[in-house]
């Protein structure tokens, strides 16, 4: 690959981010970016990259999840298939890039094949998966697509139900999909007919602006655990119980989430080796993030059983309920962080006499990229960034992701890898999301070379 | 005074029991108790005292606020009048004692000066009042009642609605009232016509309990600020934004809340003379309470106005609110101490690189005891305490009220004074709330002590 021609500006850059505004538009909202699983929207959405995958010469079909898939064939009829994917669903009042960009950068990574007719040079078959359900908005369940292609969705996910009272089921129905335990096992692929899978998606996060870089290989998936920490105290008036008599379940709390931050900003400074941490260096920590995104101040039990809440400024609150979401790319370190933050829940509140207790809500085990196909991720980018004008240096990043993505249904099914792009501001999940154009061009010449070593004979 | 009739057994302990429990039971709700400003238990409980102080000798009449009078002449036809009082209104599921106890223990200790017969006696004359509204929660706005007859009403209040859209001209309306500004002041009552104001209340806090003593002299009601603490962070994917980039309001927000428990918990720790205290020694900060009640987050500004509210417990919130109540007896202690917070606020907000804002809500001022008048309480309770079985000893402790009373709108139009009556567990607004049977006597024998010394001739 040398020469002007082979950067594929107008199809890598300017038709794909003008697909991104494009798809940008088709919402189920007037004023902002809305599209939920098998939503109208997402119906158009579908249409849309069908045609797309049609004009890049890939064979289309939508699967009974909605999943919508382009394919193209190899030479070698018994070859696994290359899987490269991402999701055609948004959040509430989205961005543009969020799923978007990894569909359209693989989209326009085999029409750059095939505009160099090399789509019928193929060692093994391509195929693009644009994923019904990532974000799990409307069903508050995440990887529907991704899960049912992976074979992880139990059928049980059928009787779901959203806001509106529809099921899962219904909603297959009414867009004349089947929706039985029967056709449910049909969407699953066959794990030896598969190579591995590939994803191209924004970020979310700031480490790649601030490393001045426009690509990175992920080198995992954190693994999650969600707890509900509730503090029992005692309830009082504001003004007539003095502050050494008080039980105040909001100060306790307050002191809890202060200390969180400390053990998950400096873990080196709360655990040790011997804590039950061996095979946890401290570079596993690098990934560790604890955020505390909602807290509630309720009244005692049995006011709660009386359905009179008495929420007021005026009292001292009798229970507060806080949740705490912790992630690392690495399991071990993640039981080790939360047995240690108990461990210090049990201490505060016993000093403060309070009553606390910790219920874990979920729990998602970390999910790994496959070394060498992030090597040949490492390589591709590397080529692809160094070809591009700007004068970017320096080594690829190699980050975890502290996001769930359908990767990390997929690495149920075959190995996987991905590229992250960096996102302005690391802002996502809001219309102020933003890629660069010239990034977006970097990611699918990326995939390009990519592909150009892994698939073209 | 000496001897066992005159400690009036009968009437001042188990006939004001009783009589809590009969007002216990006047509610408008069927499993709780709950008595609103003007409601229809409102109106039964009105005719309750009316008969209770009819029952005592006392002439009586409703005025256009819907207090309940009962008074007693005196052989002086110009003297000052005394009045006594408290509110007839409750919170939702409220405890029986809560301004109840102070309107039986001033009807029983009158019926004790008629039984024998000193009613005829007077050297002044005694009115009860049973306030219509002081805990606010039909109309979120307090002292209803014994702001009108202090004078301290604003006609505006004739137009506050309650949540099923009644103003308060339509509440006094439909229980024939008049509801102009003209009859507002009418109710108004002329300062040179009245010699003070005493009230019995229970504590509502777990001071006296803890002391061992059945009585205390409230020495002030004390001042009270409302804040509201706005902290403005950087929303973001609880994921994806690594801790030592991330602007997170609830940390910020919490760190603020121990804070503001150490400062008034340990004031002395933050508060030098030189810090603007002139005037306020340490003894001052003795009644200092701080309390967070209420806490919430939210995403940031735009979504806010978008109506689209993304609040998840993925998310690092956008925006943490939470309200501030302080309380002080002296108004310039509270001021130093909200200050020092305002400053601590600034530091950590700047060091945490978030945005801090603190909007007073609410400020009311500290009400003082008269002193003289407090005296004579203090003899009361004294005197009263010693003819009690039970071996109770030590001096009378000298309290400050941490909670709004009707004494603090009557301190507008005259001296005043307290009395709090000490409570099981420092529990009130509450079913649990409770005093027991020898303290309600022990609180009108105070009562009765008062008035034999003060206006008996």
């Amino acid at each position: 690959m040398t020469g002007e021609e082979e950067l594929f500006l107008d199809v890598l850059r300017d038709e794909a981010v003008s697909r991104i505004y494009q798809l940008g538009k088709v919402s189920d909202a007037n004023n902002y970016l809305e599209r939920t699983f098998l939503s109208a929207a997402s119906k158009r959405a579908g249409d849309l990259i069908l045609s797309w995958m049609e004009d890049a010469g890939l064979k289309t079909w939508v699967d009974g999840m909605g999943n919508i898939h382009g394919r193209v064939e190899s030479q070698n009829a018994t070859a696994e298939a290359l899987l490269v994917g991402s999701h055609l669903d948004t959040v509430i009042d989205a961005g543009m890039y969020d799923g978007a960009l990894g569909i359209i950068c693989a989209i326009s990574a085999l029409k750059a094949l095939q505009v160099s007719q090399k789509l019928d040079k193929l060692c093994r078959p391509v195929e693009v998966i644009a994923f019904s359900d990532e974000e799990g908005v409307r069903f508050q369940t995440t990887f529907l697509g991704s899960a049912a292609i992976s074979g992880m969705l139990s059928p049980s996910v059928l009787k779901i139900v959203d806001k509106s009272g529809v099921t899962v089921e219904d909603a297959l129905q009414r867009n004349s999909f089947r929706a039985t335990e029967e056709s449910l096992d049909k969407i699953k692929y066959d794990p030896t007919s598969v190579y591995g899978y590939v994803e191209v998606h924004i970020e979310q996060g700031p480490v790649l602006e601030s490393l001045d870089y426009p690509l990175g290989v992920v080198k995992g998936i954190a693994g999650q655990t969600r707890l509900m920490v509730t503090v029992e105290g005692s309830q009082g008036h504001a003004g007539t119980v003095p502050m050494f008599m008080r039980r105040d379940p909001m100060v306790a709390a307050s002191e809890l989430i202060v200390f969180l931050e400390s053990l998950c900003k400096h873990p080196q400074k709360f655990l040790t080796f011997d804590d039950q941490c061996v095979g946890s260096p401290i570079e596993s920590f690098s990934g560790l993030v604890c955020t505390v995104g909602e807290i509630s101040c309720w009244p005692t039990d049995y006011l709660v059983k009386l359905k009179v809440y008495i929420l007021s400024q005026n009292n001292i609150c009798g229970v507060v309920k806080f949740t705490v979401d912790i992630r690392a790319v690495d399991d071990l370190t993640k039981e080790t962080v939360i047995q240690k933050f108990s461990d210090r829940v049990g201490t505060i509140c016993q000093n403060r006499m309070v009553k606390c207790t910790i219920d874990r809500k979920h729990n998602a085990a970390a999910a790994h990229s496959d070394k060498k196909l992030s090597l040949r991720l490492r390589q591709a980018v590397l080529s692809a960034v160094s070809r591009i004008p700007g004068g970017i240096q320096g080594d690829v990043p190699v980050l975890m992701s502290g996001a769930g993505h359908d990767a990390m249904a997929m690495s149920h099914l075959t190995k996987m890898g991905m590229i992250f792009v960096r996102c302005r501001g690391g802002v996502s999940h809001s219309p102020d999301e933003h890629v660069s154009e010239d990034d977006v061009w970097a990611a699918g010449l990326a995939l390009l070379h990519f592909l150009n070593k892994l698939v073209v004979c």
